[in-house]
């Protein structure tokens, strides 16, 4: 994906199992940490505003990971996000995540955007259904 | 599912984020703990003997979730695993959770047996494939 | 303490680092775990409904924690609670966690009271401090 | 402390609780991520060289924090890290961190120095010694 945003993420102890690994339940820990971090500078919008402020929730419906190779402490895992369409009320996306090259993992990430006050789902607001359809273009 | 071992997990503060339910990341590190508890409860194989003293990885290759309903705290939710198939290397897993019957969430976890300490894939050990394929036999 | 609720816990997977012990902040993770079952089962008040519907925050303005003996996946710990002192905005507890009678760590815990929404301390309300006091008492 | 180390960390999602600020025990895993890059880039010792070859545990005997002010999702929190003693089987850390120039926490991390394998705490190890000493001496 030419033009798509990336950010590296440095893999820590509290992260990594008995196994010596990354605990699964971690791996998406991390992903939300790269979905935070692609808001505020892949598509240029407040996640913690978006949220805090706005009260919009950006919760998944879905959420899946193919692990395809283990990651250990220290190791450097450049992400990846890829906005597969723009929903009504929804923003798949799917992250993958490489080490030197070799993908650790990929993704799929279902975004529903929500009225936390009142719990339920509203459509997605018009700056980000904006920004992620800019986005989009630009990493097609 | 006749037959099917389930337990109750009570939805805890520490699961909860800042929309007030349970972080997603959360209901992953939730359905590993049942995953344990049915090893134990379910299948009657010591899951921490099986990693600690043997050595043996229970790691997914993959983990999906399609979240239906939020849940929040003080919620109970009632867990169901069911056995999908008996791989070589790989035991496929689906986890329903409900809350007063309603779906709250349903599971896909792939369980790859590894050895930790070689790092790589092994047959699914005997007797997790007996106990698996009688624990599959008996909720069919 | 005589008469002191106490309650068991199992030591998970996810709870543990890649040292194979439990990872420190794991313990104090466990300790709100705890607390949270000592405020419904050993004062009798509903934590989730004193936060979640009173908006009554149970944070902490200390905690901290001496670890004696490491704990390990499928250990059992047995915590213990006791009331340190009723503060007009703070309830200071002492945790203590056993394993097979051998102490694991003791740690001090002290509850402010606070106003959610507002984010300020407020006095205990009553029927905590009753509920605390009188729990004192009986464990005195 | 002239010369000391600092590290800027932001406040994610995932650390905050349904009150909306950092859950306790999410501070203390901010703290030991602190740890890891003050040895990294402080000391000049790879944190997960230790632990993970060398089979160094650097876990904690005694943590604690007083929490003075909440920290919010988006929050930039500043971490300075001071060496208090440098004894012959545990390193005393004292860990601040502020928002704005304001304190937001101060924490103790007692580590102690073990040999994994053996579960057995062993000397500071001599280029983990003198590492903490120059940085002591430099900050003092």
């Amino acid at each position: 994906m030419s033009g798509a945003w990336s950010t590296t993420v440095k893999i820590r102890f509290a992260y990594c199992d008995p196994a010596g690994i990354v605990y699964f339940a971690s791996h998406f820990d991390i992903l939300n940490g790269v979905v935070e971090d692609w808001f505020n500078d892949g598509l240029g919008l407040s996640y913690h505003d978006i949220i805090g402020r706005r009260r919009v929730g950006l919760g998944y419906v879905h959420a899946g990971a193919d692990f395809r190779l283990p990651a250990r402490m220290g190791d450097r895992l450049t992400y990846r996000v890829a906005v597969e369409r723009i929903g009504g009320r929804s923003l798949p996306l799917k992250v993958t995540a490489t080490r030197d090259g070799a993908e650790v993992l990929t993704a799929s990430l279902v975004i529903v955007t929500t009225d936390i006050d009142r719990a339920k789902a509203i459509p997605v607001p018009d700056d980000i259904r904006a920004a992620a359809t800019a986005y989009r273009e630009k990493t097609a």
